[in-house]
Parts: structure tokens; C-alpha cells; sequence
């Protein structure tokens, strides 16, 4: 990204940070500054904003492209911690709840608002070839719109979400290696197949 | 972490960081220097020397605890750039593999090599209560043991993990976001019931 086109909008906050910091670490971290890590961040800032000051909260997002980054990297919420879950809805929308009463904000992208920032409602839509909506287009457009193509609701989240705790720890006597009781005789690679096939020792 | 403590293993590198720089990126992402975060980076070095130097790899991590943040604060591979997929198998390993031919280096924590490291065999398969492992106790024991209580094995990675491409996208006809279109004629909150409860708009 071109750092010129950046300087022009050095107003810009995310998560606290001065845009160009902000890039830095979305780089650092994702690999490239994808425009669902800036859409992440506006939308960090919206549910954060939403939430009481001192809350301690968990998080949920609900596409598994881009927005689990800009939560990892915004919030203190991460997959390995435990404080971020995923849910395979596929819908860009991200959800910053209350760790002890379930009580939240949900945010989401809202079509319904991106009539005045068409380049972004056709990227988000994949109504353009990638080709018509280069970086250099589509993140002035996502700079410029800011905060206003989302929405926001109050939810309550479910006590099932997240991953539990593990439970009591065996080892599988297939393979020797440890894994939750809970998931029964045998660890479930042994019992139903894994991802991968062993080829060699080492 | 009493500074001290690691002041005594600083000759230990994780991911070619020096441990006090490793600490900090651990503490700063994860929110804690987790015992699971230090054999985490020692996975990743022990997987990453036994790939081609200029390799580009994907990772699969096979317990949703702390590994998940080992591999994104020391390899290119993340969730949100996809490059990182989740396996719930509730075992302590780790694959990079090859992008392109799905060849590489499975690693786990074996239990069969912590005979010598009792302390780190009693935690990980839970045969102490927490407070008779204190940290103080712990991140030693582990920064001893460096990479001897792993495990490695040469796999091939099917083809089928990873999340796969979202196809084209459409505007579920009952709540109006954007969703995957292969995902059916509504979108998946709508047609099996969501993680949260709208309370009040905002």
C-alpha cells in the first residue's frame, strides 16, 4: 500500500491507534493490509464503544475470513486464550459479550448502507472482478465510509458458546498420544480418520 | 513471571527471539505466559527446521488450547488469512505443511519422553492440582526440557482441511446480511437458530 494514500486519511483511529499503526500491525500480523482487517477494526471500535468501559469480554465472530484477525489483534480476545470463538455463519459480523452475564453487542457489515460507497458494496458482494476494485481504490473507499456501513444490536449470548473446559486427560491406546476422555475409547483421529497420512519416520 | 527466573535460561531462542522477547510477544497476544504458548514455539522451531528453508506452509493445530496462538505469534499462519486450520482433536500437535503439495512435519508432545521431566508430564496430563505446579515451577521445568519431550513424524495433508473458498455471496431473504450462497436458501443463524438473542436495538 502506498503510504501517500494512507497520509491523506492520518485522522483516521483504529482500536486507539493512529491508522498508519494500526496498518502496521494488520500487516505485521496478517501478512497483507486486507481490507476485512480495516471493516475488523471499525467494528472492534463500534461494539467496544457499546460495552461498559470496565467490562471483561469474550468475543464471537462469525466468518472465519479476516475478522477473527482484527479481533485478535484489536481486543484482548484471541482463538489460543480461548476468549474468541468462531462460528461458521459466514456473515461478516463480530459479537463483544459480557464474560459473566452473556450481555453484548452484536456488529455486522449492513448492506442496506453501502448505497453511498458502491465499491464497497460491490467488493463485499463480489460484484466486481478483483481487478476493478485494486487496494488502492477499495481502501480510500473503506477509510472514507468509516464507521457508517455498520449496524449494531444488543444480544444476549448463549451460555453453549465456547469451547469448554477440556475435562480429564488420557492416553489414546492406539496411538499413546493424550487427549480429552471425554471424546470417548479412543482419540477421535483413531476412532474417525484424521487429516493427514504418515509417510516416513523422523 | 519473576524476571529473574528467566534470566537464567537466556540462552534459550524461540523462533529465532531470544526467550525475554519471546515472553513479551506471549504475554502481550495471549494475555499470559501460558506453559502452553512456550511449548507451542518450541513445536513450531522443531517443525519449521525439519521443512525446505524457502517453503511457503499452511498449519493445522489439533487442540483449540493456547497452540493456536503459539503458531500465529511465530509463524506466518494465522486464522483470519487462513492459513491456520483448527482440528478438534484435543491433542497437543502441530503440522506445517507445503502449500502446495501437502508434504510436511507432524510434531506432538509425547508423553513417552517426559519421564525425565515429571513436573511437565504431571501438568499436562493433569495428575497435580494447579497449585502444586506454580508457574515458578513450571516454565523452568519446560525451558529444561526445550525441545527433548516432542515428538515428529513426516505426513501428507489431504486435501480437504482448510475452509476452502467462499463462493459467491447473497442477502439471506429473512435477516438481510450477506451470507455464502452455497450455505443454502437462508442463511445458517436463520435456518438452525443462532448463538445469540436480540434483546433491545441499538
Amino acid at each position: 500500500m502506498d503510504s501517500r494514500i494512507l497520509n491523506e486519511y492520518d485522522e483516521v483511529m483504529i482500536a486507539g491507534l493512529p491508522l498508519k499503526d494500526a496498518v502496521e500491525k494488520i500487516e505485521w500480523f496478517h501478512g497483507s493490509l486486507a481490507p476485512g482487517l480495516l471493516l475488523g477494526g471499525f467494528m472492534v471500535d463500534v461494539a467496544r464503544e457499546l460495552l461498559p468501559e470496565s467490562v471483561l469480554y469474550n468475543a464471537v465472530v462469525e466468518s472465519p475470513y479476516c475478522l477473527p484477525d482484527a479481533v485478535q489483534l484489536f481486543t484482548p480476545c484471541t482463538v489460543g486464550n480461548s476468549w474468541l470463538q468462531l462460528v461458521d455463519y459466514g456473515r461478516f459480523a463480530l459479537t463483544l459479550y459480557d464474560k459473566d452475564t452473556g450481555v453484548g453487542v452484536r456488529v455486522w457489515a449492513d448492506v442496506s448502507k453501502m448505497d453511498a460507497h458502491p465499491k464497497i458494496r460491490d467488493w463485499f458482494l463480489k460484484r466486481a472482478p478483483k481487478k476493478e476494485l485494486p487496494l488502492e481504490t477499495l481502501i480510500p473507499a473503506i477509510l472514507t465510509a468509516g464507521r457508517s456501513i455498520f449496524s449494531s444490536k444488543s444480544v444476549r449470548v448463549s451460555e453453549t458458546i465456547g469451547v469448554g473446559k477440556k475435562g480429564n486427560v488420557r492416553l489414546c491406546p492406539n496411538c499413546g498420544e493424550s487427549y480429552p476422555e471425554k471424546h470417548g475409547a479412543l482419540c477421535r483421529p483413531c476412532s474417525s480418520g484424521g487429516y493427514y497420512q504418515e509417510t516416513h519416520g523422523s
